[in-house]
């Protein structure tokens, strides 16, 4: 089970009711977040899911939209009493740009661990962190920009007719069907005797800022939320969109179509625009399930036939 | 006329609906602000004074919840068309931080102009900047920090009758009034011939974070708004406060009794304090105009007879 919740949705400057870019992942208590742009920790307090748990901030790029409330978020996670590790994935510089923000903030009480991507256009690196499998893809913006996707992996169905054949002690069950090998009366038992092949796991991505990018799609693919940008919802504003390197929502609609994901979550958008839903029908021609994305828009993710 | 308005009144932590430290004047459409925590542009944003004027802000010290919003605010106020120069005013090290910060705003279409102050207890120093007179005053906090005053002086009242004795031509009263000497007719007019004594101006004074320490009721004397610092009402937490270089409700209150200002506001309060207007009492009983500050209380002050 996967909760997933925007923060903010604003793109450039904060508005009153939509604070900026923002995106918030939970898995067995332990937080996620993507980007944390100035009202981030404000946005997450009301949605009330702890400041003490967020493990891991991914962070896409280095435009104050996006990580102008990092200084702040991390001061409030330290009054939290966190003591355990915060990992910061982001591009290259990202340790750099980070401790100048934190220039405002004291001592903490505890350490932060800065994962630097490399940003080579086409290729995706994988990290894992807190439980996360993370994956980042590099896009097309005014500098080094990446996309992210979280996994969330699922074993095979256990097979109790097999493990009861094979003599395996009820109390050694769960500890297969987590992927450990059992020793048990100098016999060996192996996951992979007692579960069905892999099943579809969960699947969330989030892409902002960026030009539609070859091996995008391929990247969000199957993806049960993928969550992206749309600066303006109105296809005239194509080019002025494109001029800043960014997607209108019928681009983003399009991404998801080709992806096959489950559901579409548009995001950024500019303060000018000040009712996404207008434009809705422009993502919903090309893709149906396509949503536009409020601050604390939210929803859990279950694996299929939980 | 002077327009006076919190914009952020919490202390630590941005909460919902209370933002973190900050406060603006408004004299002829020119703008200043006194710190800029995380969400001071939203919240000057639904206030609706406009970013473009802003001239002049003030920082009171370098802890986070005073200066986290600032690289953002800046950059609004860079897309809000403005060419004319800012002035940051500040402890020492101003520059140094602020540069920091300012990491994630790309170039600005306007210059920067730093002044930072020296820090020497019991010492005002004086600065003019965009037609606002300020004062900054030392304070006993953590860190360096200062509280600061804006003064509109007036001049004395125009004597009619006098400048009709003179024989001063109706078009020249307008700048004798101004102060500037006019000359006419191989003769020169001062003000002095024609204004009477200096009548009281405005004067607003705000406070953060400090002990109350010496000096300061002078320098805040007679202010026609007070804000200052009450991270606690209540008489029990003032260890606690004192503890944190901070002040609870009944010093504060102290302070404007001993200083005669005209009125108090107070702010900055601890994310604790769900009601801040719960212990008012604890102000009025010595101070009896007293107010709890909120965000966007704002109030116009005129000079006493207009």
């Amino acid at each position: 089970m996967l909760d997933a919740a925007l923060l903010g949705t604003g793109g450039m400057m904060p508005m009153p009711n939509r604070f900026l870019a923002s995106f918030a992942l939970r898995l067995d208590g332990k937080l996620l977040l993507i980007d944390c742009g100035e009202g981030t920790q404000v946005s997450h307090r009301i949605l009330g899911w702890g400041f003490k748990n967020i493990d891991v901030i991914c962070i896409t790029h280095f435009h104050a939209d996006h990580i102008s409330g990092l200084a702040g978020l991390i001061l409030t996670i330290a009054n939290s009493n966190r003591e355990d590790a915060l990992t910061i994935i982001g591009p290259p510089g990202l340790c750099d740009v980070a401790s100048s923000l934190l220039v405002i903030v004291p001592e903490l009480p505890f350490e932060i661990i800065f994962k630097e991507l490399e940003f080579t256009p086409g290729v995706t690196q994988n990290i894992k962190a807190a439980g996360f499998d993370i994956s980042a893809f590099p896009l097309k913006h005014r500098m080094a920009c990446f996309a992210y996707s979280a996994e969330l992996s699922r074993p095979g169905r256990f097979d109790a007719e097999r493990a009861k054949e094979l003599e395996i002690p009820l109390k050694y069950w769960n500890v297969l069907q987590k992927g450990q090998d059992v020793k048990y009366e100098g016999k060996t038992f192996t996951p992979s005797m007692v579960l069905g092949t892999q099943r579809r796991g969960l699947k969330i991505s989030y892409c902002t800022d960026t030009r539609p990018v070859d091996g995008l799609a391929d990247f969000v693919r199957h993806s049960d939320l993928f969550v992206c940008e749309g600066l303006y919802g109105d296809n005239e504003k194509l080019e002025k969109a494109a001029s800043h390197r960014h997607m209108i929502y019928s681009e983003a609609a399009k991404i998801a179509k080709d992806a096959e994901v489950s559901e579409l979550w548009l995001t950024h958008f500019s303060p000018a625009m000040l009712n996404p839903s207008e434009f809705l029908k422009n993502a919903r021609n090309i893709f149906p399930n396509s949503h536009a994305g409020s601050d604390r828009k939210n929803k859990t993710f279950k694996f299929i036939d939980e």
